[in-house]
């Protein structure tokens, strides 16, 4: 499929619901997409299985504080510099690029690149959500190594790294985004066309354009888009559907810490009989809980939208105030696996709790 | 000039007193140097005027926390692994290798690369001492551009980088180093060897080697080593040398912020009858003072021994209880120069006065 100008609202929107309140503000990124996609004419977005093997495909997008995203502008070179960046450094022409993670301008980047460099860009990326550290793709957990690796800052200044383990580039381009601004563009962990379909979560752009369109013919309010949602999903890679809360935001906090959004969010019911909801946030919105009782968690998705409008919410935008629905959603099977699960399980996070699967756990909507 | 294993005691000894109390304690990157020295021979020692002008010259050594330094201990493989990073990053072979400063650890490195390598290190090094940023080097004020770079952790991973300014550079690889354990090996600064002869401090590491030998000589005390440091300095490219005080160390603490050791010591004098003096620090000493009384700033050179020893003390084996001698030592004349000033004078640091040259001040001891 051709992704043109036409699709990049209903992606935008779609990617960030996927993005549980993380990924960052996709708008800036879909200004730019926007530009080079009319310039240049649209990217041709290809199956993982319609790969070669031995394609040489490398994952493309920001890293650093999504909040930053909302300062720090992304250019219209950024991603096509870092892509050619990473070329002369391997010294090898990319085949195809991939998302990292769906969510905000994670999932626009990649298309771009692609459009600007006349390549394809894989349908899927290695989360099937958006999570904060690079060590929890799909990619990594399946032992892609992250480097050969390049980073791209906002002066057009080229970094490379070559080290052991994900975890450990996680720090260090962590550590580069902190110094530049917040915010840079890497192009890593390269895989080779048979280890892209072993590790992707498959289908999961062309997703998002569905779940945009729904949210888009849906702007009634959250409680109509839940049907045809619930609906979308039910015939999905993801698990169950939830509307697990309404309310009012009374209480929003993040800090940029370590690089990272930290910080938490109240939600009270509108007629005040429910105990509020509250929301732990690492970039993403990553547990809810109705006092002790926990609702949905990390690995599965906490997604808020806005009441009125059924639009999703990213964590910097979410403010006091505001009235919002809060759905849930079982992530893809593969994020339930052992090996997925060592590396996001909310004990991963900090949290005292074990990992209980969403379709375990009480809806109190019903 | 040959740089044998005979020569390290020497070097090392005169390398502390000229890094000022910053460099890092040379003790491990000695017996590295003395193994890689005694396995593949002597280094060769050039003059910077002995160098054709098209020669490629890069900087090495060390990048960090100098504390770091007593617990992440070099390896012998480290500066090799340095320079043939670079010289793979690059593409071009390395003609020689310079100190980026004079100063424990940092005189050695480029001597052991060198000697594994088979090429000559340049007498000589772009501080004169030992400075906190790699914009106060002569290179990087001299115009020299930072990048192309590498650096190398204690994991063998391999970073490189691209970037437009010095003062961008060492935000990028002060990051890394304390991403990665709070010590990296960097090679940067790639100089033609006429930006070499035009930006180096000639002669300090031959220099450093006299510096040592008048130590060792004059073991006996503070005192005694007073005279033949002063007649040797006088007849250097350094400016005026003095003994400034004489005392016992009652106060010290550092802090490693921002990948610097920063703190400060107070020296009270034996009899207590003058006042204490105090000393200000970031990474080397920077200020003494004596109440409201500037006694040596930055650039200027300010060094403390064991009084019963005359051993220069590096900033992180200063303590409490310790019996010292503190001397000044007017800085190179380049330093003296505005270009050199505004980034390497005390309000750089943020001390709120301008620097006055050592002969200018008073000195309490005559």
């Amino acid at each position: 499929m051709k992704i043109g100008v036409e699709h990049l609202d209903d992606l935008s929107l779609g990617s960030v619901f996927l993005a549980t309140g993380g990924g960052g503000d996709p708008y800036v990124a879909q200004l730019v997409a926007k530009q080079v996609l009319s310039t240049v004419g649209p990217a041709d977005m290809v199956d993982a299985n319609d790969l070669p093997d031995d394609a040489h495909v490398v994952s493309i997008g920001g890293v650093g504080a999504p909040t930053v995203s909302l300062e720090l502008l992304p250019s219209v070179q950024e991603s096509l510099r870092t892509l050619d960046a990473f070329e002369k450094h391997t010294g090898r022409k990319v085949d195809a690029v991939v998302s990292f993670e769906i969510g905000g301008g994670n999932s626009l980047i990649p298309i771009i690149a692609a459009a600007q460099k006349g390549i394809p860009v894989i349908d899927g990326d290695g989360m099937g959500r958006a999570l904060p550290e690079a060590q929890m793709m799909t990619y990594a957990i399946d032992g892609v190594k992250p480097t050969p690796a390049v980073a791209v800052d906002y002066q057009g200044g080229v970094m490379t790294f070559e080290t052991s383990t994900t975890e450990v580039y996680e720090r260090q381009v962590r550590a580069m985004a902190m110094t530049m601004g917040g915010m840079i563009t890497t192009a890593e962990h390269p895989m080779t066309g048979a280890e892209v379909k072993k590790a992707i979560i498959p289908g999961t752009v062309s997703f998002s354009i569905e779940v945009g369109r729904v949210l888009r013919e849906n702007r009634g309010n959250a409680e109509l888009a839940y049907g045809p949602l619930k609906e979308l999903f039910d015939g999905s890679i993801y698990g169950e559907f939830r509307q697990i809360y309404t309310g009012k935001v009374t209480d929003k906090a993040t800090r940029i810490i370590g690089g990272y959004d930290i910080g938490e969010a109240t939600i009270e019911a509108f007629d005040s009989k429910q105990k509020p909801l509250h929301i732990d946030i690492k970039n993403e919105y990553l547990v809810a809980r109705q006092g002790d009782q926990l609702l949905a968690s990390v690995p599965d998705l906490v997604v808020i939208v806005d009441y009125e409008t059924a639009t999703p919410i990213n964590a910097e935008r979410l403010r006091y105030g505001q009235r919002v629905t809060v759905f849930a959603v079982g992530c893809p099977q593969y994020y339930r696996s052992k090996k997925a699960l060592d590396v996001v399980a909310p004990k991963y996070f900090g949290f005292d709790f074990d990992y209980i699967p969403l379709e375990e756990l009480p809806n109190p909507l019903g």
